[in-house]
């Protein structure tokens, strides 16, 4: 097998007349890809689409730069916005469908000849022993059997590991802004899971085979090695986007210290806490496009 | 261990003055669990939360039942509609988000004190030498190392395997009926995936280590094996649901057949393909429903 590489990308399909990217709703047949998406620079990426819309709402407003509507065309899969050069994007929940997501994100920004994206994961998740509106700037990633920097894929029936790297340029400017902003900040190592209960060791699932004692347990190895949050997707993330050749970073607000409790309440609070980490990601945006002398702001 | 059972459910959370499903945004606080819900006997889930919108609306209009809106509170994790005892909820792209969904439907319907629920996975998927169009009623699933019946978990670091066993009735009831409608179908086993693209095999994705030839082979030792579609949900549907000890079957629609193709094309026909299972699956349920002589229709 040759080594892996986004430049490799699919020459098969590439002999095609048109080019799908199907979970987007985009295809050349209905897009100018390099019209309309050549001057993107980031792509900002959490779970959720209200809260990827909300933040292009944000974005718009404090860079002054119209913000498009969805652009994901004939689908409920994804949402889409475009402010300036940055791409705001939902990518549900768990590894798989951010893995779709990447891939036809990937081939978005081939098409469009885009060069040095930046990706930022701009998310929510639990905190080992660190407290509720606590943002943690990914130092590293750690998968489901606690190896470091790694990603398992399964192809062809056989399991290949991928290196899961984040760029540590980008992780050390966003908590130096985050230091600057006040905002209360840490870094450490990302717990990826594919399971929200059991996985993580919560007590409140539809199932529970273990104990409080247990949990603890887990969490305090997790401590351990370094482990500062838990959530569903980091060790994807950085594995695809390292292959891609593109640079990657993690910021999550923690919305619950899993050493006190289990289930995240419905809680006014949560508003202002999912803030934070758009609060230090769109300044980071900001000075990176006034120290480029970009014309857009 | 003790072995688990939804019977040992969360001993610990049912301690506390009220139980929160956050990615329904339900809990005791704002819902009557009971009075709500306690007519339920039938789960319907597919991925899109369109598909699922339209299916409660086109069952609503069949049965002559009100469906509910969209009983999802202060959440864009899932939609939830009710059409009398029937629930149609979607569940994303993946096992990590339907385990997510499904911790909680247990909940849910624990809560409601409900008794000898149905789940069918009303899906769509990749057909492995099946023309599309043609709707596969699971016999059994495998999983991504190619094992039959198993589902793979991660728990305090270590893999635990499950058991994922569809009930073997409602599938037979399922064919029937589709046999009865003249529709194109189909038994056989599911294959389930965490990757749409490498893990599937496809040659359009953005990353491609191998070829055609490779693809081929694959394929052809999935028809050996008795594999006739591929998704991304089903060990995980089977296993939850067995575990829960709730019944389980799986009817999807194929979009492409892959010995052919690996994009899925924008085509109008999908939307008729997409009703095939509605067709198989609302006819079941109309028919269960007038056997035990409800009072609903």
């Amino acid at each position: 097998m040759p080594a892996s590489s986004i430049n490799d990308f699919h020459p098969i399909a590439s002999a095609q007349p048109d080019d799908y990217l199907p979970h987007l709703g985009l295809s050349t047949l209905n897009t100018d890809f390099q019209a309309q998406f050549n001057d993107v620079k980031f792509v900002c990426t959490g779970g959720s689409s209200g809260r990827m819309s909300e933040y292009a709402k944000l974005f718009s407003a404090l860079a002054n730069v119209p913000s498009s509507g969805n652009l994901c065309n004939r689908t409920d899969r994804f949402v889409m916005y475009k402010t300036g050069p940055v791409l705001w994007v939902n990518h549900g929940i768990g590894m798989p469908s951010l893995s779709i997501l990447l891939c036809e994100l990937f081939k978005l920004l081939r098409l469009a000849c885009c060069t040095d994206v930046q990706f930022i994961r701009v998310g929510t998740c639990g905190g080992v022993d660190v407290k509720p509106g606590t943002v943690i700037i990914s130092e590293g990633v750690v998968n489901a059997a606690l190896e470091k920097n790694k990603f398992v894929q399964w192809i062809q029936g056989k399991q290949v590991k991928r290196d899961a790297l984040l760029d540590a340029q980008m992780g050390n400017d966003l908590f130096s802004i985050a230091v600057g902003l006040n905002l209360p900040a840490e870094r450490g190592l990302t717990l990826s899971t594919d399971d929200f209960y059991e996985g993580q060791m919560r007590l409140d699932g539809a199932f529970c085979d273990y104990g409080n004692e247990e949990k603890l347990a887990f969490l305090g190895h997790l401590i351990q090695i370094g482990v500062k949050n838990i959530e569903m997707e980091s060790t994807c993330f950085a594995a695809m986007i390292h292959r891609a050749k593109y640079s990657a970073a993690i910021c999550c607000v923690v919305l619950v210290n899993r050493m006190e409790m289990d289930t995240l309440m419905l809680r006014e609070f949560h508003a202002e806490f999912e803030k934070r980490p758009f609060e230090i990601v769109s300044r980071y945006i900001l000075n990176k496009i006034s120290s480029s002398n970009s014309d857009f702001v």
